[in-house]
């Protein structure tokens, strides 16, 4: 594990941040280089299949030539939702690191511990978790202000 | 319901089967129109993200220009795998149809039920059955016949 990546995950997330999207950022990484990285763009592409993994995901499978994405691991500031989880499995992402755990997403828990047809994958959390925090609970403190 | 909607995801899920790609097809409808309909891509597009389900929601998503697709229906041949059936649900989708069941799937079950933030949403299974179980059985038989 690297913080180098997860602070460039934070970078991406705000990016998002800066276009008033949930601050939400990733980087994929293969044999200690960045292949891919991504920020949540769902509001401005009007669409949810635009989560920061998905895109990074999309972006790494261009690269590689490939749906399989072995011996990549991601960074993601946000313990990423059912949909990205599941495709994080599928594409048979070997670990993922995240910042900040969401107590409302089990489903994300289990879609990992799962023993299927798809490679075991490792989690850790709680990595750069404050810096990762801050950024999640600022945008949602903006919101509430602008209510 | 209408089993006409079915019978143009089964339509789609040929295709797939004709690019040697695993079976899936479905439909998204609003008010009793067709506003997208796709199927798996998933070794074409060398990416775990082109499954049916989430082409159609792209589509559809950029047909109404926006993520939330209210009062739409989905028709997949296939029970939505975990991503998929994510991705329905935080579209705001209100009914799953679909044909085949996937008992292996306990987590898309989960997910529909899961009450949270997003819509309710119901699910009905097994319509025309044994048409989308005809298609994906015939695909691995074939396969098995190749190895």
């Amino acid at each position: 594990m690297k913080k180098i990546y997860m602070e460039i995950a934070i970078k991406e997330a705000m990016k998002s941040f800066n276009k008033n999207e949930v601050p939400v950022g990733c980087v994929i990484v293969k044999n200690n280089k960045i292949i891919a990285k991504a920020h949540n763009l769902k509001e401005k592409k009007r669409s949810v299949i635009y989560h920061a993994e998905l895109i990074a995901i999309e972006k790494a499978s261009k690269k590689l030539k490939n749906w399989r994405l072995n011996d990549c691991e991601i960074y993601v500031t946000l313990q990423p939702c059912p949909m990205c989880s599941s495709a994080i499995k599928q594409a048979r992402i070997s670990k993922v690191y995240y910042g900040v755990e969401n107590k409302n997403n089990n489903i994300s828990n289990e879609i990992f511990e799962k023993k299927d047809n798809n490679a075991s994958i490792t989690t850790i959390k709680k990595i750069c978790e404050n810096d990762c925090k801050k950024i999640i609970m600022k945008f949602f403190e903006n919101k509430r202000k602008m209510q």
